[in-house]
């Protein structure tokens, strides 16, 4: 019986897999393959979905500069976290309206820098930080981030974001007498969630919010209903036109038919399964005589950019060469557990998830890690056990 | 009543202090200083308190040259996780006979590319790598690493390294059939090990492997006791002379007066309590009004270098500059949730344990994070959330 939940021709076509076997063949392991045609399909595709929303591409998620100039000829705006991703847009021209600071943590000095720039949106969620943008960037239009329960999420976001409704509904007001606008509301449900739900809870809270400043005389007209929409990893996911049509169902029956600007800041579903991570077996050992689980070592690990295997958050799929052929089948099969290069501990990927993979892998073979776009190469480490970070490779097939 | 806990003093010396304090008056911060003479002094006690034990420092702990080349000139030899760190270390004039290649998870051509250039000291654990040092290293010395319970342990090692003693048995003759010599044990007690009693059990083992193997006539000459002396974070631990005593006490009970030849490959020991970061408070906020903890966002977190934090893993002293007037005391203090400044919500360094520090912490106070010479330069991501690397700045005070 065919392993239907290990097909790899599910997630890449036929050519598709041709293309990255001839990179396979030519370049040397670990290295990331980004298919800049999946970029702009996944953006064309949220742009159908979601016609009204305005897309601020979340730059961390993949900041190479050829994934931002196709995104940018698209016609996407950006969603900035530092002074240093605001500092490379500029240098590939994009003006600084296409822009938004979105990380709520920010020095005095970049807020100073940014407004000397021309940027004019900014995310905040603290008196502090408000105070700062008053006294850095007068006039400018902010938004308040909601603290929002990421429940159903893979990689959950935790308290470290959005403040209280009591808390935003006083930084509301203290904006418009500092002197900036009090533009609009966001929230993040999380990021890869799977729950639609949860975008719900949050839309309804934005209506409680922008009602009760209303009677204060503060109109909003901004809702930034963040990221979270998942791309393909092993766990199943509703389509991205199941989110779009919920999402727009609980729009409307807060909001009604005129709704309030809508912003989205996509990141993992726009470049995650763009990219894939081609590596090397390195070793395969059996730790005692009785273990039915043999370790496979790769020659990337979660110090080479697979670090949101952490905790074993996102489970990516993985193939070998062999699970492509017509033939194979749950029989050339075993479980693994799967573990990086480095000589840290800490460098695992997959422990108690057992992957199933050919039985008879042995050194050398290739190993494919698919939906490897979003939250890899940048977050690779300088110079750990004197890896280099992990190459990228950026092509359009 | 002062909190001696929290006192900076107990780390560093008045002079010490004051350079440091020099350093974060003149660079921009995040960057981690590191002091070159308390490389040297770790050494030397070590040597003192372990005369019969010949080191290998880790160069994983700290790679950077100036550390590696005050080291050689004390005549420390070296344990090099990759061919990367070999090159390195060739580069600086380090002979290849100072150097083991201590990874288990070799490459065969990387086994081949360290033979032709001289190495001949290996680790290994599985069939698989022993047959690939075969191959390409004949003749060369292995050392088979034993699975170690790590237990006790801030940084434990997992089943990642290692084999079962039924496995390292038969790896032992399987070497000396292939052309190589079996030359000893190692094992790894796991990191920032504050247990001691875990050397005894290691080196009970190691007794009866010798006995095992001397039975087929395989004669063990050397015993790597590996890394995982601690260096001082917040939670206490033994002065080195303990863990020496204790360690030697153990060596003798089992192997007697005439001791094989010992090996130690310190890392954090070593270099760890070099260093100092010093960072910069983003924001101080409040998440909502009933909440007691503050968020004390800092320029540096997880991505930056101190990734050690994951689960709090290994908790750094720290320290702000006023926590070092002499009338400063618990009544100044408060307790806070310490995050990094990137993005992402996995970019928290404390939220269970709450530090304390001074109540009034505002946006550009300098933060002192102790204790951080070892596993945090190297590992900082190349890019993430667009922030450079953790910058590093060695000098000798």
């Amino acid at each position: 019986m065919k392993n239907e939940q290990y097909g790899l021709f599910k997630f890449l076509s036929q050519e598709e897999f041709a293309k990255v076997r001839k990179f396979a063949g030519q370049e040397k392991t670990p290295f990331l393959l980004i298919n800049l045609n999946r970029i702009e399909k996944r953006y064309d595709e949220l742009r159908e979905n979601l016609p009204y929303a305005k897309v601020y591409y979340a730059v961390k998620a993949n900041p190479n500069n050829e994934v931002i100039k196709a995104l940018f000829a698209k016609g996407s705006n950006f969603d900035v976290a530092t002074v240093y991703e605001m500092n490379q847009l500029l240098e590939l021209g994009i003006a600084p309206e296409r822009m938004s600071y979105g990380n709520t943590i920010k020095k005095e000095r970049d807020i100073a820098y940014a407004y000397s720039k021309g940027i004019r949106l900014f995310a905040t969620d603290s008196e502090d930080d408000l105070k700062k943008i008053a006294r850095q960037a007068s006039g400018s239009k902010v938004f308040f981030r909601l603290l929002c329960d990421s429940g159903g999420a893979d990689w959950p976001l935790s308290r470290k974001f959005g403040a209280h409704p009591d808390v935003i509904y006083n930084l509301a007001i203290m904006a418009e007498k500092l002197g900036l606008e009090s533009y609009g509301l966001s929230f993040h449900v999380g990021s890869q969630q799977r729950d639609v739900g949860q975008w719900d809870n949050a839309i309804a809270q934005c209506r409680y919010m922008f009602d009760s400043l209303a009677e204060k005389g503060i109109y909003l007209k901004m809702i930034n209903i963040g990221g979270g929409l998942p791309s393909d990893y092993v766990q199943p996911t509703n389509t991205i036109n199941e989110y779009a049509r919920e999402i727009t169902r609980f729009l409307k029956e807060d909001f009604g038919e005129n709704l309030p600007e809508v912003i989205i800041e996509p990141g993992r579903s726009i470049s995650a399964d763009s990219g894939v991570i081609v590596s090397e077996v390195v070793m395969v050992s059996q730790k005692s005589r009785q273990n039915r689980y043999s370790w496979l070592y790769l020659d990337i690990g979660k110090f080479g950019g697979l670090i949101e295997t952490i905790d074993e958050c996102i489970k990516y799929p993985i193939f070998t060469e062999s699970s492509t052929r017509p033939d194979f089948n749950s029989n050339d099969m075993r479980e693994y557990i799967i573990a990086g290069p480095t000589c840290d501990s800490m460098d695992i990927l997959y422990e108690n998830k057992k992957y199933k993979l050919d039985k008879d892998i042995k050194d050398g073979d290739k190993i494919y890690i698919l939906t490897t776009g979003a939250y890899t190469s940048s977050y690779s480490s300088i110079y750990f056990n004197g890896f280099p970070p992990l190459k990228v490779i950026i092509d359009r097939f």
